[in-house]
C-alpha cells in the first residue's frame, strides 16, 4: 500500500474566490472536503469535452431552496445536453414562472396552524395554497390549448409549457431545445391536474415514448458524462439508459445526503454503478455525502471560474 | 410544558416475545425506539379498524435484501389494500419468482471485478447477470401475450405478471385482487424490457389511467391509513393522492433512513404532511429514522403479535 | 468474485422470540439488517469464550432514553469485564438510583418555555431540574465522605458511588467490582459537583492512575472483546488501549449512528482499527448503523436467547 | 403564521469571492445551505462584539483532513479566546509541527494489508506509523525536561508543548498565551505517552484545575459566544461550563455531521441547550447538519472577507 500527496493544510484568505477554496480543498483532500475538490476536476474535463453527451439528474426538493436558477443558467450555457427531474422541481419552476414564490419559514412549526393559514412547508420553506390556484389554472389552459389528435409525450409537454413561460428551467430547456425528461410525471402535481383535465379532456399523453429517444442518444454518444443531484428516479433512469447499449458513463458526479450502507440506490456508491456496466471500469466518479443547498451552489460557482478562465 | 410518562427502563430477557420487547421499547419511549412503538400502536389500530383503506408504499431495495416475503405475507393476510412500489422492487420480486436468487456478498470489493464476473452489486448483495436473462425471456414472452388491440394499464399489465408467477408480491396480489401501483416503472427494468419489446412489438401502455382508480379510491375511503418503507415515488404518490379530494391520511407510518433537514420529500416528518393536507390534523403519524431491512421486519412481527392475540 | 448464500426471504410469525427473528435476519444478511445478524453471532461467541475479556463502551444519552436496566443487568449476569462510559450516562444513572425520573417528552416544543418551567430536554426526553438539586445533595456528601489524604482514582470514586446506590449501572458494578472508566468525567457533571466541592474541600481525585489498571489488563488478556454502543471517548479509550500491547482485539462489535465518510472516530469502521491495530486482522468485527435505542435492546435480547439455550 | 422573505435564486458567477456566495445562500435561506448563511451572520456579530469572550470547540479528525491552519490562523487573528480540542486532533497538530505528514488515501482498501505496511488510516487519510515514533521521542523528551516538584495542569502541559513547536495549533496558542483545554487527555496518544513515561517517572498532572479557570471565566465574561466543530466533549465541556454561571452563551454555532433524533449530545440542537440554560433564550443560535471538511473552510472564507470589508 502506498500513501498519496501529503495532505496540504487549508489557508484561508479574506476575499478569496469560490475557485481558490477548490485549490484548497483539493491540497486537504479528504473525507467530503477531498471529494467535492475531485467532482470539481471531473465536472471540469467532462464539460471541456465536446464529445461528452451531458446529462443532468434533478431530484430533492430543490427548487423551493432556491436551485431553480442554478439549473437554468447551466441550461443557458450548454452545459446540460439532456435534463432528467422530478415532477416536483419542475411544478415548483412553473409556480416561480408565473410569478409565485416560495418563502422563508421554519421547520419547527405547527403545521395544523399552517394549515389553517393555507401554508404548505417544505422543512424551512413555505408556500402559500394560492400558488397552486395560478398553478392549476395555467396548467387546466395550457392542456386545452393542445390537440386531442395524438398523444403528446412527457417531453413534448414539458417543452410546451416552457414555450408559454418566461424563465426558469423549463423556459431555458425550450429555448435551447433540450430535452427534459420526467419518468414519473404522473407522481407530482402536474400529473394530478392532468388527471383532472382527464375528467373532462381527451388530451392524450403517452409515458414511454421518451424512452425511445433517451436510448437513442446513449446508443449514439461517443462518451457519456452525469451530474447528480440528488438520487431517485432521475439518479436511477439516467443510470439505467446505458444499461441496454455497450457504453457506460465516463464521467460521473453526484451530489446527496442518503448514505449507501441503507442500500437504496440514491445512497449507492456511484462504483457500485461499475458493477453493473452503468459506469465503466476507468470513469472518473465521486459521490459528495452533503446537504446539496451547500454543496450545488458551491461547485458550480467553482467550475465556472475554472471553464471562464 | 409538562412532563409525560416516566421512562420505563428496558428489562429483557431470553427468549421473550417480539411482541414483549415492543412493550420494553414503549417503556422506555425515548427516541427512534420509542417512535417504534409508537409505530406499532398506530399499525395496530390501523388494521384492526375496518373502515380504513390500507395503503403500503414500497422504496429502497428492499426485496434484494430479503423483504420480500414481508410484502406478499401481508398481502395474504388483508393488511395491504392499495400497493404503491418502485418498478425495481417490483422487477426483483419477478426474478426470484422466476427461481433466480440474490445472495449475500460484501460492500467493500472491486467492482471492476464483480462487472467482469457478470455480478451486479446492490451495496452487500449480489445479483448475477443471468437473473436478468431468465427475467428478459420472461418479460419479453408475456408481452407478447398480450393483446394489441387496446391499451393497458400498469395496474393491468403488473396484474397479467402476478398472475403468471408462482409466488411472491405480485403473485399474491394478483390473487388477492390488490392493485398494485407503479407510477414510475419506465424508471425500472419492466420499463426498459417494455422499450424493448416496443422496437417490434405494439402493445399500448397508458401510464395515466391508474390515477382514476387511485383516486376514486381515495374520495371513497371512509378512512385512510398507510404504511411508508423508505420515501421515493410511492410515498409522494401516496401522500398527493389525497390533495384532489376533502380527505387526508388518519394513520400514518414511516420507516426511513433519510433526514429531514435535507428539504426532500423522503425525509420529511409526516408533521410537514398536515401542512399540506395529506395527513389529517388529528391523524396519529410517526416516522421511524432508521434502517428498514432492520425495522421492518421487527416492527411488522410486533403487529402479528397484537393482532393475532 | 464469487456469491456467498442465497438471501432467503424474512418470514414473519405472530408471538416469534426475538431469537428467532435473528434467525430470519441472519437468512436475508443485508444492509444493518444482516449486520445485526452477524453482530449477533460475534457477541454469542465472544460471550462464550471463557478466555476473553469483555469491554463494553457505553456513549450517547442512552440511560435518559431507558437503556440503563440492560446495562446493569449484563453486569450481573457476568457480561461485561470493563466498562467505559461517558460521564453523562453515569450521572443519569445516579440521578435515576436517587429516585428520579427521566420522562417521555417531545422534541418539538419551545425551549424558552422549558427553561422557564425548569424542565431539561434531551431530545424527547424531559428531566425537571429538581433531579440535579437531589443529585448535589449526594455528590457533595459523597465527596465530604471521603478521605482527603490521598489521591482517588477516578476508578475509585466511582466505585465509592455505586456502593452507596440501590441500583443501576454503578451500584452493580460495585457490587460484581468491575471497573467502570470513565477517562473525561471532569466534562460531566460529576465532574462539575467535584469543581463545586473543591471550592472550599481537599479531597484529590487523580485523573491517570486509572490507565495503568486499563493496561495492565488489556497486557495480561489472553483474548479481547468490545461491544460499543456509540462512540466517543468510550470507543477511542478502548480501542487504543490496546495500541501499547502487542494485542489487539479479537472480537468487537459497534452499534452506531453516525456515519464514516465525515471522518470521525465515532463513525469510522472496525476494518479501520485494524490498521493501526487496535483490531486483530483475523478478528470477527461488524458495525450496524443504526439509532441504539432500537439496536441495542434487540441486539442483547437475541444474544440472551443463544446464551440460555 | 406568516411567511418570511422570499427566497431568492441562487445565481452564480465565475470568480465570484466566497462572500459573494454567502450573499446567494442568504437570499435562498433554505435547509443547510440557508443555516450555513445564518451561521455566517451570528459569527460576523460574535467576532466584531468585543466585549463577546470566544469559545471554539475542536472534534472529530479535523487536523488530519487539513483543517489544522484554520484554526491556528483564527488564533492569530485573535477570533479564539478559549479553545477546547479533543486529544487526537492535538496529537496530529504535534505530529505535522514535527515536520511529519498525513497522506491521501482512500477508504476502500485492505486494513490488513496497510497493517503490514504499517499505515494508519482515518478514513482516506494515510498516516505512516513512523510519525508516531517521532512523536514518541519529542513527547518523553518534553516529559523530562518538565519538572517533578508540583502537579501541572493539562493546560500548562499543553502550553509547554507549544511553546516547544514552530508551527500549528499549540504553538499559536502558546504563542499569544491562549487557553487549550483538553478535559480527555488522557483519552489521546498524548495521554498514552504520558502513561509511558510515568512507568519510570515521576511527572504529576491533575487534570481537574483547569475547571477553575474556565469557571472564572465563564463567570467573568460579559457576553459569550461558541464555534463548535463536530460535538463530544468539546462540545459538551464547553456548554456545561455554563452550567455553574448565572449566564449562557449569546451566540452558538455548531457544523456538525450527527443528527439530532439519535439523542446524543453531539447532535442535539442548540434549541435543546436553551432548555438547560446554556443557551440563552434571546441567543442567536444555528446548527449546520454536514461534513465540517466542507462547511469550515467555506465558512471561515466568508467570515473573513466579513470582517475584513
Amino acid at each position: 500500500m502506498e500513501c498519496g500527496e501529503e495532505v496540504r493544510h487549508i489557508r484561508l484568505k479574506a476575499g478569496m474566490t469560490v475557485g481558490e477554496l477548490f485549490s484548497e480543498f483539493k491540497g486537504a483532500g479528504a473525507y467530503n472536503g477531498g471529494a467535492l475538490a475531485r467532482a470539481c476536476d471531473i465536472l471540469q474535463t467532462m464539460y471541456i469535452d465536446k464529445e461528452v453527451l451531458k446529462f443532468f439528474g434533478f431530484a430533492g426538493a430543490m427548487v423551493p431552496a432556491g436551485m431553480r436558477a442554478i439549473v437554468s443558467d447551466m441550461i443557458d450555457k450548454g452545459l446540460i445536453d439532456i435534463l432528467v427531474s422530478t415532477g416536483a422541481n419542475l411544478t415548483h419552476d412553473i409556480i416561480e414562472a408565473l410569478g409565485c414564490h416560495h418563502y422563508h419559514g421554519s421547520s419547527c412549526v405547527s403545521d395544523v396552524d399552517l394549515r389553517k393559514d393555507e401554508i404548505n412547508r417544505i422543512y424551512d420553506v413555505f408556500l402559500p395554497n394560492d400558488a397552486f390556484l395560478v398553478f392549476e389554472t395555467f396548467m387546466q389552459d395550457l392542456f386545452s390549448s393542445l390537440s386531442d389528435d395524438s398523444p403528446y409525450s412527457i417531453l413534448q409537454i414539458l417543452n410546451e409549457i416552457g414555450k408559454r413561460l418566461p424563465n426558469g428551467i423549463l423556459a431555458s430547456a425550450s429555448k435551447k431545445n433540450i430535452p427534459v425528461f420526467c419518468p414519473a410525471l404522473s407522481d407530482s402535481m402536474i400529473g394530478l391536474q392532468y388527471w383532472l383535465y382527464k375528467q373532462a379532456g381527451k388530451l392524450k399523453i403517452d409515458a414511454f415514448t421518451d424512452m425511445n429517444e433517451l436510448l437513442d442518444s446513449c446508443f449514439n454518444a461517443k462518451k457519456a458524462g452525469v451530474f447528480i443531484i440528488g438520487g431517485g428516479v432521475p439518479k436511477n433512469f439516467i443510470l439505467q439508459s446505458m444499461l441496454m447499449t455497450p457504453n457506460g458513463f465516463d464521467y460521473a458526479v453526484q451530489l446527496t445526503g442518503d448514505r449507501p450502507d441503507l442500500g437504496g440506490l440514491s445512497g449507492a456508491t456511484l462504483d457500485e454503478a461499475r458493477s453493473w456496466g452503468k459506469v465503466t471500469p476507468e470513469a472518473k466518479a465521486v459521490t459528495v455525502y452533503a446537504d446539496a443547498t451547500i454543496t450545488l451552489p458551491l461547485l458550480v460557482a467553482a467550475v465556472y471560474e475554472r471553464l471562464e478562465k
